[in-house]
């Protein structure tokens, strides 16, 4: 069980912890004696560490993207903590919690799950009730749900961020529907769930959020297809015009060719989900974006989104309120 | 009062009725004898017009931009209802009821303005409340909202549209921030009621939705900062940086450089009302489109968004459900 | 048996042919006599045609997009050859050849058929010759082949159009591979096969080439890897690197997100199918464009492309040559 | 009275100098002896200095943003000249002059004020007169416009810029008006006057140059708008349709909608100023960019324009001629 | 000589005057009668002409692009005038002086080229002077200076608009150097003399104007470099980085890539050609531009620039002033 | 003669040999004492060397860009290979071979010119043979091709680079153009040479690839079109028409705008010249790039192409293969 995290480690602590290494190097002093410089993580981010005595000995017992228990003692240097290393070694995996070394949602992932499980069976149409059921009743793609990461960087990068934007995508839709005649809520639900259920191939987190090899050359749009179009195909009677409705809405979720989609939306509900997807992504990235400097109402810089973002008040006071 | 509208004419029907005259031609037959085409508009279309007798006489009477009072006969020439004219003569703009000439939405304007009302009346912060009831109590400005039309062409494109596009955001924004956390929802209603409230001044309506001049070198964002502007200045103590987050809101809104904000929306408020005011435009225009042709499941081309749409059922059907 | 084609009927000529009806128009003269204005389609071109007795009678016999057999009397109107109609009456479908009414390959579908099979055995991977020979196997699939046509415009836009480009760019691959060193001749054949191979679900052309909805909403790219993504399923140990290296060259043979490539070219072989897809493409495509008027070195405007192009001889020397 | 600037201290010269800190970190070296590193700044660029010796205890005085006197003497470390610091304690602002510590034009602010006036006042158009005149009345903005910067980085960032830039805006205007008839020589004169006027809203300047909340949220074309429609509106009798193009001159001046301008320039007079003003700001910059290195023809690599720039004779040179 | 001009032809009067033929069309009425259809053109504008009777016989006698004598009377059909033509028979086109067929500037070429030598004959650079006189000496060029277009459509497009443009452009740089230091007149004024030099041999303007088809594959940036090179190896010890920095001007005198400059402006002198180049051509083109309708404040749509233009007054009155 | 190349040299060895000094810095420790930092450069790479003692009087000896010949002992820092200087002096470039500076093509370049030749001389058409050997007749020209490198980072970034792109794209050439009929396959051939001659102006490569300011300013495009046209020039008879179609080759052949052509391909050679060339760099440049770390399948991120690229078995298997 992991109980110390890196960003809560303070000059001058005495440290006893498990860390992933993310990155190792050797060094040489002046004197020609040699030394480590490592980065440790976990899922509350990054610490630097130095070996200075025994490194070679110690540095040939690991290497990057293996866990470790390292004892040492942390201190300023450059103005942030930094630990000296007295002892660090090798920890199997099997040793550790994956979860402990990857940031994770807020939110309890069982009770996500169940809460999407109650929003779609409200399905009326029973072909895409079916559907819905046959996903269900997949248990290695709900178990990848469960804890599959909704990005590396952009919005959600986190174990179960992808369950938490798509439970959170559902709610919006049931609330928007309801402003508007003649949108089709069951096929709008159905695109919902399924817009990122490739995502659970497209990442593999189980050291760090990283694309696949699939995810980088395919995509989740087009994994996403595959993987629909054999469960439509196994369910009796499932109308063509409906199976093609519902691929148009996974192919067409990016909105726009440059952000990776190969069609344009289409349908009135292709439209809607697009918005309220990038909507959805939008308010949660913001919101967890931190200020640019202790107290201040502006954000760090977002790249994807090429800009900063004013708050009224800075984020620390947010759990005040 | 105006009973038959072009829409409804239909071949060998009588004709007696009131229209602007949109278009007006001179021609000359081969064996030398003049006559006249005209454009013939009211809120329901267009239609065309031919004067083959006295053409010139009455040809004097009437110019572009007249109503005119139209006698004859429709016939169908090239597959479309024409009318072949026996009398045409100029009307007093007092006498018909501009409404009549120009599309307008279904919906009615006080009802619609007496819902807005309730609504943003729900906002509790002091200082927005009392910039929402000056606007209330500018009786030019409530004149102008209640028959404004929303665009010229993209979406809305009718009387009152302005108030029916407002009135619908208002009422996705009060469902859509009961799924956040975190977000201002005064500020956000107030951001919803004054986006396009620089439209009042955008278009001219009196006989045709066109451009003013103003609208065309200024543009609805930047006038209505100044209207805003000069309202904020009027109440005693409001919060400058509440001043800016409410200017903010307007001249981020089109949400892009390249379609005319000057600034990108920097706030979780801004990127909202930007999100849900492009989705209300767009819903309501791709339920307008008609279709291509009788019965086709796509509709016609939407320039601005760059394609046609696909419908379930073809738009004649949306009546009976 | 179709004898007469539209672009071969010269003024006065006596008319009697089968055509498909593009266009009907009534129409009605000064004096109030209804006429029927046709546009005739058949694969060499089309033909405008007037019916001015009996309009009415006729006319109700057939419909937009039915064939028919006209009988009239060719005249030059506007400096164009028209018919004028005695006779036109429906004709079933199944009396007439779609293929005479739409354009086709110069080219002999089964013979290159032949040549592309002969080819693609050449292939010494095992699991991609098995994916080669399910592909052979599915009749629907070669039936479909045979006769699809390349684009609705851009380049190959006639029946056996797709099958023509997939077997030249088939031969180029040879060529080309020989070139380089370190190139996976098996995998770019397999790819050149199949880059297209959902155009025969894209495209409708029983009567004229246009887009399927499937087509529109979905796209070939996408439907493609659901073709391919069964078949490969059904092959016993198909290798899962070996499926996705397939797979990308189908999603990323358009070379660039703006083309509708969810994904760029991210192996030697997906850069190398691009770029003699489009080459190849565009190949067939200027050579095939008429000149902009007769003698002139430059041909028309080609609208994808951007551009005329100039030729050292004009297009119908080419012939002598 | 600062006399020591950065740019001129040399190596081993003893140091003894007013700076801005901008920036402060703690270190500690490998014997756990805690030092401090800082960046100090002051109009003539920025220096390094180092505290070594009672680094906690002089660390605790003051702060990022604090004005300090520094005391020690210089040494080169890698190639850069830096300060060993025995002494560094906090002054009060109100004892240093700000300008000392930000770059400045090196023309006189208050001549080239009387000059931009007397320009000015040769306006015959009575309304753009009083316009500008209402300007000259107003204290506040006149003390601004003399020492706000022209921008952040782009062209003339530093002290007095933006009326350096307004200046030769304005006289350029002068000489290419008398190249064309039918320019309103009144109207491009006050667009120059005030197309940039609100950046002295937009940039904090007391320390260094910064974009306020404001300037990121409204943005100076917004801002200016805002100001100049409250002046006009207090002038009796100024003609509405020269308002217009008055305020249409402020927000087309950027000249495209990719650079913040919500409206293309659309008079004459408005395109003119929009070339004019992008031309001096490039010529100012590019005059001012420093060589890639000594002796090279080269400048360095200007980011906003994208490239970097040829020159004759290399800068140092400029002086001689 | 021409003394009937196309734009001066009014209704029922009779006509007798020489136009080329820019259209001819044979047409067919439903009464079997052939009649010719014929647009005439002269630099005023066009006119269209019907032959009724002999049609067939007249036409034989002419054909597109020759000149012809054109006798019959004008009447008014749809709203324009058009010649009811008695007789038409094709004029040698050494009977008529081509510039009465295309527009031409309002300013006298000699004038105009004298004054242009005026002022580069004021150039100090004993090599820049060297190229200019080696251009005046090259009496073919000079001549074709004198009368070719400024382009076909987008500014200065009538005979001599190429001479216009130059000078005008090379009047505004002798003010905009006086502005600021460190620019070097001499090779600006060059670099304006001959930036648009090729445009000489992009064009053929001896019947309409139209790109020639080096100028349409080769254009005039890279024509010129080819003229200005050959000039520049004739005269002895041209300095290498001189001739460098000539060309550099020619070659990037679009600004922008996607304005076909194989390389940006990367000198202060191409910085400066560039914006006053464009500046210069936008100010005539949006002078010259016909208003939206009479009296219209609003010019009609520039396809190049993307927009109308408004003018304080509209542009009949211009004469006036 | 360099037998010892930076890329070679391992932790503990004794270091003697001839470097390309491409950086030196001065530095001092805290105590004091100067040092020299440099980058040591050849042709297989670069590596850091440090001076400790003597550093001052040593470094008076040699400048950047100066041979040196260097005595000392690598050591490990910070997971790099470091030489330790133990003397350092400057050497006469006449006494090194610079080839053994830069990185060179992997084959021969006399073998290569000859099989270019070869290719070239079986052009039939006599006026672009006459061509091709007035260019092999220049000596300076093909001595420049022998050793010129293709380009400074995209592809073929190496001496003779330039001569292995050239002639693997001829060879490329000749087996595309069997393909397809109707290819003017000498004038092909000849774009194929001359397509790039000009970087033997563009690029400076007696010590590292940098651009010239010729090939700054101007460009290879623009360059070579000026040597061709003065070749032309010299032959006599050399129709029109043929020179015109061969520069185009060359201002077209970057195919696009963006990409520095000022005209687009508009003949079926100059599409398919654009598209072999970039399809040749392309494949070129991605067989060079180095995987993102040992026995990845990635490679690093290729600037220019705007991604990695993923490699069925990793780079280093390749020589095995």
């Amino acid at each position: 069980m992991k109980t110390l995290y890196a960003a809560d480690i303070r000059d001058s602590q005495l440290v006893d912890g498990f860390f992933l290494v993310a990155a190792k190097h050797h060094g040489v002093t002046k004197n020609g004696i040699g030394y480590l410089t490592l980065k440790l993580l976990d899922r509350s981010g990054e610490i630097e560490a130095r070996v200075w005595e025994r490194a070679e000995d110690m540095g040939r017992g690991f290497d990057r993207n293996d866990f470790v228990r390292v004892r040492g003692q942390a201190l300023l240097y450059q103005g942030k903590v930094q630990i000296r290393v007295q002892d660090v070694a090798r920890v199997d995996a099997s040793k550790v919690a994956p979860e402990d070394f990857l940031p994770k949602s807020a939110a309890d992932p069982a009770a996500m799950l169940e809460e999407l499980q109650v929003i779609l069976r409200s399905i009326r149409n029973p072909h895409l009730l079916a559907l819905v059921e046959s996903c269900f009743a997949d248990e290695e793609l709900m178990n990848a749900l469960r804890s599959a990461p909704g990005a590396k960087t952009i919005h959600h990068p986190y174990l179960s961020g992808l369950l938490e934007h798509t439970l959170s995508l559902l709610k919006l839709i049931l609330r928007v529907v309801e402003n508007y005649e003649g949108v089709d809520r069951d096929l709008l639900l159905v695109g919902g769930f399924l817009h990122d259920i490739g995502k659970v191939y497209e990442f593999s987190y189980d050291r760090a959020i990283d694309y696949t090899d699939e995810g980088q050359l395919l995509g989740h749009l087009v994994m996403e297809v595959e993987v629909v179009s054999k469960k439509i195909d196994a369910i009796a009677d499932f109308p063509p015009e409906l199976a093609m409705l519902v691929k148009h809405l996974l192919v067409s979720h990016h909105g726009a060719y440059e952000f990776g989609s190969p069609k344009l939306p289409q349908t009135l509900e292709a439209v809607i989900l697009h918005s309220l997807d990038d909507l959805d992504g939008k308010i949660q990235a913001i919101k967890n974006l931190p200020e640019k400097e202790p107290g201040s109402k502006w954000t760090v810089f977002h790249r994807a989104y090429g800009r900063s973002f004013y708050r009224q008040k800075p984020a620390q006071d947010d759990g005040d309120a």
